[in-house]
């Protein structure tokens, strides 16, 4: 990268940066967990929201941020589901910025439990920008491989979660469980490891938990 | 985006069209058909190079570029095939870009028949940079789902091949090829459409077939 560059750039992280632990203070003030899902195109990220919102609706008050580069398809269908959803489309742009989701903050009402951010599908460039998300989920599907792990390091490095998606389809690929979680695991020995499939209902459940756990100690924590 | 970041964004994009044009004239006439493969990661960029060199080898002189974040992976599975490879590890970078490219060009043989280029998995990025390519092919696996191409539309639009990859389990996935190829040829009706799977060896023959015709013209052209 050339010195121009990488000035820009570092002047677009640096205020990216600020944002975003506004964002951050500002959602957890008011008790709300927010997820930022990054992944691969179609690793499955609107199908495995799909079905933690069926699990938390009945309970607990959502909200979810969509996206994409076009379309308002994915905002859709969580509609579907019962769930306000806001879509960003960033007409070309390969990632979320925390700006992005500044503009959108006052309209997310102020008792929502859980905030989920989808974004664009892209195992690279979001993984640089901090959208204030309390937690980092990476999706990688059983299709793309397990050897992806080291080939894109710093999505799964800056996660505080690996979720396996697809595990349905395990047997029918060259694709070893054990050796995409210890590749990932070499990188970020602190990732917690889902194994799910949306389509079987698979690991749905722990990674609820896993968030509802989450979110009793952020609203300990500002109690 | 600022206004700033669309100065310097417009000027890496204007000296990298350039380079690029600089790499096509020179491999043109040398009689080198040089394809630029992209897509997201995962969707089977290297095996299908894996099975396209092996029907090609006995009779064609081949090299291959592998762009990567990191690992040096990718080539080593070209070379164990007896194929000249190149790993550009980005060390970060979402894409290739022309310069990475012209750096390697003193090493492929001058007798080269095709160059193969795989780029970075990113469907988003590496769609904005010309590396000095004949054909530029858009790789789409079944597993990634049938409504990428209207999400996703630079890297289809600027694509001359879409190649639909896995389609061995379009009968296990939510996927409609046809709504697919129709999606993508809405955004770009020249696109010539493959369906395979490198694990079935399907479809294999009628894209190498192809990027063989083209090279037939690139040499008669610069005869």
């Amino acid at each position: 990268m050339e010195k121009k560059e990488l000035v820009v750039l570092e002047e677009i992280l640096g205020s990216n940066k600020k944002i975003a632990a506004e964002i951050r203070k500002k959602l957890e003030q008011e008790g709300i967990l927010t997820v930022n899902f990054l992944s691969s195109p179609g690793s499955g990220k609107t199908t495995l929201l799909e079905r933690i919102v069926e699990v938390l609706k009945p309970a607990h008050k959502l909200a979810v941020i969509e996206g994409d580069i076009e379309t308002e398809r994915d905002a859709e269908r969580i509609r579907q589901k019962g769930v306000p959803a806001w879509q960003i489309t960033t007409g070309g742009a390969c990632h979320l910025e925390a700006k992005m989701v500044a503009r959108i903050l006052s309209k997310i009402p102020a008792e929502t439990h859980l905030l989920f951010i989808e974004n664009v599908g892209n195992l690279v460039c979001p993984a640089s920008y901090d959208l204030g998300e309390s937690l980092r989920c990476v999706l990688l599907s059983a299709p793309e491989g397990d050897d992806k792990p080291k080939k894109y390091p710093k999505a799964f490095l800056t996660a505080d979660c690996l979720i396996i998606t697809k595990a349905d389809l395990v047997p029918l690929l060259p694709f070893s469980l054990e050796q995409a979680k210890k590749e990932a695991l070499e990188i970020n020995p602190r990732l917690h490891v889902f194994v799910t499939s949306a389509l079987k209902g698979e690991g749905i459940q722990e990674l609820v938990q896993f968030f509802l756990a989450r979110r009793k100690e952020l609203t300990q924590r500002h109690a």
